[in-house]
């Protein structure tokens, strides 16, 4: 799965993933409103509201970008119906060929990592049959518990050819209060990164790792540090955009040939309708209105990927 | 929710909760085939394997344990028709008035975290009308995020009067992986245990925090210092029993007067009947076994603290 995102990057020339963590609050009332008249205001509502306006989006961005990122915090917190929803989106944008990412941060010990790893990336077994019960193709995982917390999502990643994404640094304001105490004379991040550069050893693609890592964009020195931590690693780079990090403070998480990193926008992309410079579009065109936030974003981090280059 | 908590434990004499994590492998063969008769070898077969398997436990236990803990991956790994037997559990519990600590180990970014909190332990809006999905009285944490992941969780508890239990020391073998590691000569889990205990001030109930925390029944001289470290903590002690952890490796968790912890036990007690001691119960009679195991257990850890207090 780590060859298809890469080949993906290459096709699209657009290092970007698409986060689609639908708060009702990014959806145009219009959509809310067709979902509850058939719904009611119901946990089943508001499951159709985000899955209509997933559809759209993703209808309007699948040829342009190589992946998706469905938050499922976003889904859970409206239950079954939302967390059917979750499935429903993961399912339709495999159907268009993007490479699904599970943000899932799901972490435990051994035997119930194991649970979470077929859950979301094998197969379960039931008498003799077995199914795929939510069937991502990369999952976001937490660390905090070493080795044994990861190594069942490995195993699952190893028989079925898809990857992971581990959280080494966060991009949120205070990831530092324990991501950043130093151990050794170094930071828990990197001593994370470590770990993530040695279980990807065993799980090589062509040129990368399917393990991957989590390195926020609003802390582009570290990216530069674990960029070399974890040469092979692929990075997932959350918090462009609506959490403050830019086109420029991309270019550390890279290698030279422009590969090697996938930078995530959620809100930017999804609510861009709701943006100034998209306003023209109006809530009745948010797609078109995403799509020209992608087409916008492409751009900025290639001009800076160039300009590393020059 | 704390007080209700701590006053039960005080009632029943057993700081015990029982881990509702039913693998497949523990489902007696008539429950499964019963199941699979109405539903098909099928993820909503497994999920009512799941759900009469836990009715049945739970009818058994219900009048000598203060709560439970139903470890959400044992019923994720089925996908929509597993997690809504979570729910379904989750219910049932609540209706013998159980204390129910759903365990999820979530954490995320700030408004991540927001929607995991709202989904398990708050309320949820839709339109004009509000929800509670999961509707959990305790959740488990994970906090290698730092503040602004724990805080979305601490303010829907302020509101609700519910509680977490934030990872620290976890039970699992390479837990010390970063856990373990010293950062100004102090392990991190003791840093994060300061962090807990300050989280916690602002969430007194009467005699404890609702902010507790998870240490492992494996690491009882990490809980004597985590103890002292978290004085106003509940100590959620998961590793008894089938993971290693005996009576007297509890005592360390433990205030001298008995209070101040709760003892998780999943498969010693679920699973009761495939072992040689609970033998003669036959997996026809899996919930006597159980309640036999809780009683056992109840003893195993009464006489361990009475020798302290001695």
């Amino acid at each position: 799965m780590i060859n298809k995102l890469v080949k993906k990057i290459k096709k699209t020339k657009a290092p970007i993933v698409v986060g689609l963590d639908p708060m009702l609050s990014y959806i145009p009332e219009q959509v809310q409103t067709k979902a509850f008249l058939e719904y009611g205001e119901t946990l089943e509502g508001a499951a159709e509201a985000i899955w209509q306006f997933n559809k759209e989006i993703v209808d309007k961005i699948y040829d342009l970008v190589p992946a998706v990122k469905p938050q499922i915090a976003m889904y859970e917190q409206f239950g079954i119906p939302g967390l059917a929803a979750f499935k429903k989106t993961v399912d339709y944008c495999k159907s268009k060929d993007l490479v699904v990412i599970g943000d899932i941060k799901r972490g435990d010990i051994g035997s119930t990592s194991a649970a979470y790893a077929v859950g979301h990336l094998g197969k379960v077994k039931v008498g003799s049959r077995e199914f795929r019960p939510f069937d991502e193709d990369f999952a976001t995982v937490n660390p905090y518990l070493g080795s044994d917390g990861v190594q069942p999502f490995i195993k699952v990643c190893q028989e079925e050819k898809k990857g992971l994404f581990i959280l080494v640094k966060t991009s949120n304001p205070s990831s530092g209060e324990f991501q950043d105490r130093l151990i050794d004379g170094r930071p828990l991040y990197e001593h994370v990164g470590e770990k993530v550069a040695q279980w990807g050893e065993a799980c090589m693609g062509e040129d990368y790792s399917y393990i991957g890592a989590v390195v926020g964009a609003t802390y582009p020195e570290m990216g530069k540090i674990l960029r070399k931590v974890m040469p092979k690693a692929y990075i997932l780079v959350p918090g462009y955009g609506a959490q403050g990090g830019q086109g420029k403070d991309l270019v550390p998480f890279f290698d030279q040939d422009g590969l090697g990193a996938i930078v995530n926008s959620s809100r930017g992309i999804i609510a861009a309708y709701k943006q100034e410079a998209y306003a023209k579009f109006g809530a009745e065109h948010f797609g078109d209105a995403a799509r020209a936030a992608v087409e916008f974003m492409r751009e900025d981090i290639q001009s800076a990927l160039e300009g590393k280059a020059v």
